[in-house]
């Protein structure tokens, strides 16, 4: 097969952005930094969003939808908050045909209009717990964007909940992380990421702790894929969101937030690409089984026809691929590039044979099939490449993952994957030591992978590595 | 009951106003114009959202994402379109700290952006039809907002697609009409929609033509609740979308746009509702059965829970309402005002005599039922009402509507609901004349109440009202 991408090899970054043109994903759009997310990438983001809805649905949260525009008094109320975000807004002077009183500024999350709009909401314990999702887009002001990774404009998920109680508030802002995230990610997506808590330096402007999901890439790099921030009693001080306790008093609640976007595009795709293109887990893939007519033949046509309703009838994802005044090979490359699961080639040869050849795209192995069994053997195929795309993600990230004892030897071994390394080895200073070279501490693990309460907790162990 | 909502006869504005706030479903947002959509309104909207997205999809177009943010210069590229929206844009000055070079513009659609890409993607005539559908948000200033009918922000869903041929363009964007919007309103919301054509008056700016779903409200004005517009070579031309024939010549595309709107939440609204507050047609209830414990009492818990599963099992979606430290006659305000269609109230009273008493919202009736009867009596109103509401609607509609053959009998029928009056007896001096007194010619339909393709068909009958 000709080449069609810079290998990955050669030039990742590169890669990454010949993948997105030529799978037709997405594009640059006009305005610097934003993004055209086309229709073959904006199918995969559905699926995600439809999966992850599903998820924070039986989690008891509730979607809502709160304004694009934000007076810019709103970002000011919590002096942390706006000092993460001031450099990134867009702010909107002119409305109507007239210079506005009041600038707005263009949403870089809702968390302030949440916190305003709970504070009205919440009245007594119970209106507690309040538990609210959002999917929007939001504005970030980007100087160096990569599509899917940075992005002035991209799309998300934000989740904004209250509690009576700091224990609660932690075991959302945890069942969130685990229940919907990690699985997602890991079931989902087939991404087997680490999942733990920031240090203090790398926390959520605001945030008491933040949680997070980091995956590998296929350059040895870190991303983090979604995180899920215990914001203490801070934001419901700043917007005084308080209600009257059982017992009569007056209490101010404890927030979470958390959210995932478009960014997990981008992770699909340096987790699981190739240097044919993409590869996308068959849960996920909007098209499942891509069945196409190699040339047209006696019955062939029929053949292929009854292929695709016979899989649509078994629950595949399907589509007939019948554009025989395209050049096979071609149609061929762009299936590849599209990273459908499974492809379903019907041609006069193998169907004198009575057969049809199934390409599975986790392995490239192609297999002449009865066509009668050709269901089965989709449907299999299908079951063993989501296990199969996890699997070989996992491996690629325990062999470019080292165990060290020294900051020295995590920084070294970032050039090329992860570090793992005593938290009471790198520590505050270690830390910025790292920073200053790149590296940064992606999160912190107990020893047996659980997730820690704290940064203080003995035995730790952090994840060092470069990121995205 | 108490009075809980100004009656509709009183005052339909405030009525209108009151119920959004009671039941729940929205809230004006901090910057004028802009509105906050709570969990209620927006579980019906994202039921709205399904229904239409997987009809747009049966019609084979695909979903896309388009930035926010638009270059103030392909406004102005096509002269029709930016005199339409130029008094309502936002725009945006300031981003990432600094001043910008060229101010850039929050969509108030994104018809050019889409059209500037259509360009990019269109080479040969294998390349149409081009069919894309997008959900975002938009944005036009509003001096007089009202929630879901006019805000600076709204959600919708906007339509783009390209074909050969002017014949290809209407037929899809009637298909759009009847397919997707006309079948939704009518079968999901229960609204009793007027299909038509919109007069050169009323037509959107740069469109050859504009179909229209015009629905009669409870106080007998009129509401547009969807348009599909042919854009004729218009817009291909200001944005050179063009292809290469099969004969080998280079043509230009024909267009379509067609959108639909959370402003169907008002007119959902403004349909059903009653002087108790909302009534939901079961196919689009987030919650169609509300399982209410009346208080508690041996058995009385279990009881409801059970029915609440046996209900789930059956495929209903179903709330159950446990809150015995409310009192029940304020929930079951609550309940109306929400307009669930079905309530099953357990009480210990009902549930001695081996009842349960099933509430109907479309009627007011209650009949008390055997608790094993009551997933079949619950099935069986569903059935009914999702029928009833759109018959009941019907039947006002037929009430508020008269046959006239002059334009001063038309406008002053309009004060009250709609008149039909032969076009030929209005005419364009009529309709300026209609205007100035607020009523417009809704749209044109032909004596047999099918979409004319032109105005100038002969014995064409014209709707006129005043309208929302």
């Amino acid at each position: 097969m000709a080449r069609v991408l810079t290998p990955r090899a050669e030039d990742f970054p590169r890669w990454y952005q010949d993948l997105i043109a030529k799978a037709k994903l997405a594009d640059n759009g006009p305005v610097r930094g934003t993004m055209v997310i086309r229709p073959a990438g904006y199918a995969i983001w559905e699926r995600m969003q439809a999966e992850m809805d599903a998820r924070i649905k039986a989690a008891g949260a509730e979607n809502a939808y709160f304004p694009l525009f934000i007076p810019e008094s709103y970002l000011k109320r919590e002096a942390e908050h706006v000092e993460g975000f001031s450099p990134e807004l867009a702010v909107v002077t002119h409305g109507g045909g007239k210079q506005l009183a009041e600038p707005v500024v263009v949403r870089p999350t809702s968390e302030t209009v949440i916190g305003e709009f709970m504070a009205k909401w919440i009245d007594s314990y119970r209106d507690l717990p309040l538990l609210l999702n959002q999917w929007a887009n939001v504005v970030r002001w980007e100087l160096r964007p990569r599509i899917f990774l940075r992005t002035s404009e991209f799309l998300w998920q934000e989740g904004h909940t209250a509690h009576a109680t700091r224990e609660d508030a932690r075991a959302y802002a945890r069942r969130i992380l685990h229940e919907a995230y990690e699985d997602l990610m890991v079931n989902v997506l087939g991404i087997p990421v680490v999942v733990g808590l920031k240090t203090a330096r790398e926390r959520f402007a605001g945030a008491t702790a933040t949680y997070t999901c980091e995956g590998m890439m296929g350059d040895g790099k870190a991303l983090q894929l979604g995180t899920s921030h215990e914001l203490g009693q801070n934001f419901a001080k700043a917007f005084d969101i308080s209600y009257s306790s059982a017992e009569g008093g007056r209490e101010h609640a404890w927030t979470t937030s958390w959210g995932t976007s478009t960014r997990m595009l981008g992770g699909l795709i340096m987790c699981h690409g190739d240097d044919n293109g993409l590869r996308v887990p068959p849960k996920l893939a909007p098209v499942q089984a891509y069945v196409m007519i190699v040339k047209d033949g006696e019955g062939v046509g029929e053949a292929a026809r009854k292929l695709h309703d016979a899989l649509r009838d078994a629950g595949v994802r399907v589509a007939l691929d019948d554009r025989t005044d395209t050049a096979f090979g071609r149609r061929a490359v762009d299936a590849e590039l599209r990273g459908y699961p499974v492809r379903v080639e019907v041609g006069p040869r193998d169907l004198a044979a009575g057969n049809a050849v199934v390409v599975r795209r986790t392995d490239g192995s192609k297999a002449p099939t009865p066509v009668a069994d050709v269901v089965g053997a989709v449907l299999a195929a299908l079951e063993a490449d989501q296990q199969a795309l996890h699997d070989q993600a996992l491996e690629f990230r325990r062999s470019r993952t080292v165990e060290v004892s020294t900051l020295a030897e995590a920084i070294e071994a970032s050039a090329t994957g992860w570090a793992r390394v005593p938290w009471s080895a790198v520590g505050v200073e270690g830390e910025a030591e790292a920073n200053a070279q790149g590296v940064t501490v992606r999160c912190l693990v107990r020893a047996d992978g659980s997730v820690p309460d704290s940064e203080d907790e003995p035995d730790l162990v952090a994840i060092l590595a470069r990121a995205y």
